[in-house]
């Protein structure tokens, strides 16, 4: 039997998500088209609507569909980029966001010729609300991003406070709630709360699949009071926000997922937190060295980032990986070529450490049975994984020369 | 029991694309992580990937699997202009394409300053490759477009001629080929054989629910010489050229869809025809002043594009509706405000018989009984939407001046 320790890169997806997939996807007709068919689908389309809406604390309306929440970060960014003032040009932006906001920033700064300000993160990859009101007093500054909980470090962050510092300034605030929803309270009412129109959070992103959900379906709640430019036009759907046709099983999957995960919420995370407990204590028993990275408190009940120092997080993986069980070193693994952690590094960690991490997330479907494997495992594999660190150095230093 | 003569809108799911689904859909890990479960995910996810290249008449690697179609044109027409040569800043664009084309030249054309070049489309919505030729010859031309078969008139283009006007003047072409994929035969090979490197047919694009896949999913094949930017940035994955994590079960339901599409598609292009034609008779014994639009022979053989002189296409779609008979107007319907149909504008027809026109079509599962379900609806459908025309004109003059 293989051990799930990876939650936070796709979790199983739910029965009951999966029961609503079938269903919708029965229904014959396009949810833009005028017939009965057609209309039929509609009216599923805006009920999955509303359903994640009512989760999410937000109005329907608001509710924009994607293909993801690469997708929804993606038309945040660049949309809120494209629909700036006049005379602002720069990007605020935490130094251990995701990927999909780092890339499409990079994006915007070599090819629109953004600005970027970026704020540091503190030793438990939180984003410090005082750094981050400096930031967006930028007299520049166009809008502003922040991930709701980091999704390597697990740390979670200040929402209300990071959009309450963004509505002060009158900047637009996109937050990627995308590691953090189904786990930690995310309620988008809240979080905006006394923020004038246009400005603090007008935007945030969630993904299905972190949460029980099909992949390949996101959401990215757009304010009324936000107008991003588009990123995909046609035949104008969802506000003329996200054009193409609209998937409505996925959308029906994915509402049914969000209030299963959210009726869920408080009792898994009590019981994750108990698991995630006993995998720490086991880990420090067995390799006293262990570190727990990230917030030691405040963070998502399922994750623990761990630096084993000595070791290589991607050989540790591996070996893990041949005994059975399934984790991730939580560094970005682009095209094969794993990279050392950028959110390990933007703690002020070495480039050895950010080197030395692995990444174990619980969910849904984790026992203590999952503990218990990778407890079982974790003594040989850390004795191999040492002792293949100084080996395999000397034998690429031997070898440099010849490549 | 109802009638659906609306396949072009969306086609049924097929038993076998949902199985597929299903199966893949349980295979627990995200395509991009290296344990093992990650790895079972991306072998799945490949070899859907040299399922639909091989249908498509491509190499594995240039499929680039998309949310759908919309996503596809825009990825290949807003990704093409970014990465355009120097000096060029003119988009080829014939007069009848599809929204999805439409709509991201006209933003190109708005926020990015291009400048369109139109082809002017023959009286049955078919472009001229002399014309198309002409256009692309523009010194300033940067990228062209087509369709391969017009999503409205049915009309089916020369894919080959098309690539290789394009290809002589060294300008990359996109094709749309999301309604002829599956009708007609779609050879990415032969179509750009003997192009140069990144001129001639470069990226095409296909959505899956047309041809009994889900929602959601669709792929733009781009050629290895063509680099076009990417829409969305994140992690990397599909050449960098769509990030995103991947939606394996979509990739696998769509590559099921498309092979036994690709089996079946001379029966059913025979069978359809048979189907097409008794519909066609039959509404020409009863409606005598019916018109077929399009191109009478060379069209895909589910379509019918009807013009029905004197009535409202929409009033005709309503009166069917509630008979059981599902049809299109083939208007593009944007934010509920049904527009006259550009297509057959295009075709040089005028704004009130763009408004009279009913888009019949037929797909895998229609049959005898849908035809008849249509042809008896109609002689009372037709009445009613005749004698609805002329007193709706008056009593909207008559209400006019106290709008």
């Amino acid at each position: 039997m293989r051990a799930y320790l990876d939650h936070a890169a796709t979790s199983p997806l739910r029965p009951e998500a999966r029961d609503a997939w079938l269903s919708a996807a029965e229904v014959v007709g396009n949810a833009s088209s005028i017939h009965g068919g057609g209309q039929a689908a509609r009216r599923l389309l805006e009920e999955s609507r509303e359903r994640l809406a009512a989760v999410l604390g937000c109005e329907s309306i608001e509710v924009v569909f994607t293909s993801g929440g690469t997708e929804a970060v993606n038309l945040a960014l660049k949309g809120l980029w494209w629909s700036r003032p006049k005379g602002s040009d720069t990007i605020v932006l935490p130094d251990a966001e995701h990927h999909a906001t780092i890339d499409a920033i990079e994006w915007l700064r070599r090819h629109e010729s953004a600005s970027v300000r970026p704020v540091a993160v503190d030793a438990r990859a939180g984003i410090p609300v005082a750094g981050f009101a400096e930031a967006v007093a930028d007299p520049r500054a166009a809008l502003a991003t922040a991930l709701v909980a980091n999704n390597e470090a697990g740390t979670v962050n200040d929402a209300a406070g990071l959009s309450a510092a963004a509505a002060e300034r009158g900047i637009p605030l996109h937050l990627d709630a995308i590691a953090a929803f189904g786990h930690v309270p995310v309620d988008v009412a809240r979080w905006r709360a006394g923020a004038p129109a246009g400005a603090g959070l007008v935007a945030l992103s969630v993904s299905a699949h972190k949460i029980g959900g099909p992949v390949g379906v996101g959401a990215l709640v757009v304010s009324r009071s936000a107008a991003p430019t588009a990123l995909l036009h046609g035949g104008g759907q969802q506000r003329g926000l996200r054009s193409g046709t609209q998937d409505v099983a996925g959308a029906a999957a994915f509402a049914v997922a969000a209030e299963l995960a959210d009726a869920e919420r408080e009792a898994e995370a009590a019981r994750l937190g108990v698991l995630r407990d006993r995998l720490l204590h086991g880990i420090r028993d067995l390799v006293p060295t262990t570190e727990l990275l990230g917030d030691q408190r405040n963070r998502l009940p399922g994750n623990a980032q761990l630096l084993f120092p000595g070791c290589s997080g991607e050989t540790l993986l591996f070996l893990l990986d041949q005994a059975g069980v399934a984790v991730s070193t939580g560094s970005a693994c682009q095209a094969g070529v794993p990279e050392p952690s950028h959110v390990v590094r933007a703690m002020g960690r070495t480039e050895a450490e950010a080197r030395s991490v692995l990444r174990l997330t619980l969910g849904r479907t984790s026992t203590g049975a999952d503990v218990e494997a990778l407890l079982a495992a974790l003594p040989d594999v850390h004795a191999r994984a040492l002792a293949a660190a100084s080996p395999r150095r000397r034998s690429e230093s031997a070898v440099r020369p010849a490549s």
